[in-house]
């Protein structure tokens, strides 16, 4: 392996010893451990490892350290999986009639603040193509009626399965996905609501919000499921609001709250931070990175 | 009139010349106009204002004054009650088994950061007296059973009245009030819930909140109704969390943040800058006070 | 005039009388008032208005208008300035290297969130140019050294002037303005610095922040005044950071604070909510607008 | 050792495989290590650890194991501390005036949320005694002029000594303390001060930010050191303020701020969560404690 930083992410029933076991595994190998963050869920019994290694003082390659690896994954009943650094993941960007999310996603990619390809984006109307144009990204429009609904599904996974996508963004993308389409991308699919959930899950979280009189108005960034808003909660976001403001005021505060949640969502999945354990996604902060 | 704040709230629909009409009123009987606030909801057409005037310059009566107003209220269809200043509002609190409200409320009574007289504390459990003596006040222990339900909130109710109490403070208290006894004192119940409602209604907040693994964990303050954590929001806040913190971590963590949200529902509402207006509270800002 | 928001901002000596007589002023003149905010600064005994009037119902001419206003306004010694909402406002962003307010500036301009003209960017930089041409904004390059800055300085109050310009933006624009220059654009030019302000004034806020060990980064949107970082204050935000924050890190996470505290300051003064009263900012905020 | 959680925290230069030889260290001797936190500064090459053991299933002595951990230590130049968690820490707390931060930390201690015994109250004024009656912790009033200064601070020292106190927090004892008392207790004194610094050193602080204008405002805690405000920041944190706000409104909202930031540094300093280097304090998280 060249100078390159590897990540592995590790799951497995709680028991003596794992921190040693693991980090002297690497160490043996000739790693350089440039972090180590754990986390143990004494409710569920349950321990989860990020570790992030300096290749350079190794000779091994890939496979070799994968073979090794699995001779301490398998009794300790590893779920885990490692990134090498070394490809940049493919990023596709879904939206409907929503831009801020789009531009802001689009801005940290051009500027190399998101450390990923972003090789499409996708949409149900046309509305957003003049900004795909602006940044030099493919833009495809899939219109969706009722009737075409599993037709268009199937072209868009087409599209995601051409192009290697290894992430989907749904950036304000007002549609319902399908459970297979959603369970063929498991994990791979993040949604920003325009609410903090579990509050306002569905249509209409502004409206609904001013209706309700509440003080706060926030976004949350999520890995989509089946059940809609209810999947692993990434990031969550809010600020405060009064009584002065309408449901369009509530809108245009929210944009901002749903830009930064989505974008911190994103770099947290690129950057190999997030586990997902059931419904809770375990969100490693950065190590000094 | 002394050397008083008075302050007018009014409520009414919305039409031109309102805050003319009102400020030229007060302006001619000699007031001397501290702040004046207003808030028009144009979805509903409606006006709200509040309005602090120093009775320096005047030698008005309160009859005469009220009496004046009258002829200025009915056309224009005002809904509008005034404080004179001139007496502290009296206050029960009512708790169970949490400290952390009672202790940070009593100590802004106690340093006077609190303007109101506590009067009493009342209890279905005799757990918290200490804290009662540590700052004199008198501790009431209600028991309360399914079947005597009623019957203790008949002896609740006789105190409050007993004691002519102003404002109720559900600090924690972990009894569902009757409807009759919400009715009797509406908009004069505020309680504290520990999530940041519409999120978490109900029982068990923080175990919930755990569970759904939120980012973020609240508290609300809101006039107590029929419907159970339904009533209008007069505060709220939130402190980010993470995937580390138990249920237990949860409830330590909100402690914080729903004594500092009580206390300033309750300060607000001391300080006559809330009209409720149908399930919405509009919480005036201070100005300058 | 037509169908448009007006909004009237006034300065002036406390004194009896002021909302009732202002009010009543517009109220005669035919115009509904949308809202009025107050404040009065009682340590130094000034008053503060900002009225926005809709001028549906009125004949009444610009001319007419001010010349009547004048006899109100000259005895009580008023400061003010009127907006007739007719005329968007002339905007030049001045910027170096460093690209992500200035994406947010546009973004946010092309969506039409921010009311105004962006009419040109000014840069001592050819390094953004490419996002002038993609928001379709003329870039113009005016490179300075030691010896050629009043010259440089000269060539842009030129651009300014022949493009009737209302507002300058310094958007992370690295070089020190003349009084001169500063002074010919009073209240005019808006700065932001990397920093939670008064903390880190001058260079390298980011390095000094990590030097320091806080706990809060931070970014400040204020006017340019001669004394550099000294100006008044319009908006403030931070975000908790950690000690695994290195400058790097710190400089990424401040970007996001820079932006939205920039976009907020900007709309803030383009939306007429700003009063400049010695080196504070009255900042009024949106009245359900 | 008996059922306890033992902390190890540990400061010493970077070098490969330290976290794999500590934590391999602890598994041999029969530990659980229930949470493993590191920080690798790579500016100043220094790598931080703090390491929380359970030692159900170990016989060793604590003599034993400090020997043995000394064997690692040494040759890895380990500057390190252990707390084995049997005993509470002696607290000393220092006030004038203000009683807000006394009253808070003393609800915690009495509530079982601070773990710790505050052996006494130690204040330059008799003002605040009847707060130490209502907790019945001892209160000692060393009242000190300008030319008692020194002998009143031996006074101190004296109590301190004589109670065999681990920590002294000063929550706005408004005296400024010896560099010969300062470098007794290093690392052991933690001060609240009124402002985000480093904005507002010294003295005055709401009222300089009145007259900055400042948006924001904030309070402090860091160590004491000779050089006064300059002490390494364990904990900050702001609210949001207006234009509105006097000096006396900064005050009262700065208080909430005080309360929160000082009682979440003591709670770290107690919990074995920092490790001070030069002027940067290390504040570990909590690791599901």
């Amino acid at each position: 392996m060249k100078s390159q930083v590897v990540t592995f992410l590790i799951k497995c029933p709680d028991q003596k010893g794992l921190v040693a076991k693991i980090t002297s595994f690497f160490y043996d190998k000739g790693f350089n451990i440039l972090s180590c963050q754990q986390y143990v869920n004494s409710i569920e019994d349950t321990y989860f490892m990020r570790i992030r290694l300096n290749a350079d003082g190794t000779e091994i390659s890939k496979k070799e350290l994968e073979k090794s690896f699995l001779e301490l994954a398998t009794p300790l009943e590893f779920d885990w999986s490692v990134n090498y650094g070394d490809k940049k993941q493919n990023v596709a960007i879904m939206v409907s009639h929503t831009s801020h999310n789009l531009y802001d996603l689009l801005e940290r990619y051009k500027e190399g603040r998101l450390d990923c390809n972003v090789k499409m984006i996708i949409s149900n109307h046309d509305k957003l193509r003049h900004i795909a144009d602006m940044f030099d990204v493919p833009y495809h429009y899939l219109p969706v009626k009722k009737e075409t609904k599993l037709q268009q599904e199937t072209q868009v996974r087409n599209l995601l399965d051409a192009n290697a996508i290894d992430l989907v963004v749904m950036a304000r993308y007002m549609q319902i996905l399908s459970s297979d389409f959603i369970n063929y991308f498991k994990d791979k699919i993040i949604n920003i609501h325009h609410s903090f959930l579990p509050a306002f899950q569905g249509a209409n979280p502004y409206k609904r919000a001013y209706e309700r009189g509440v003080k706060l108005i926030g976004a949350t960034a999520h890995y989509a499921t089946e059940d809609l808003d209810e999947g692993p909660i990434i990031e969550q976001d809010v600020k405060p609001v009064t009584h002065e403001s309408t449901p369009t005021t509530l809108k245009r505060i929210g944009a901002d709250i749903e830009k930064l949640v989505l974008a911190r969502a994103v770099k947290n999945h690129l950057n190999n931070q997030i586990i997902v354990s059931g419904n809770r996604a375990i969100v490693f902060p950065e190590a000094g990175e």
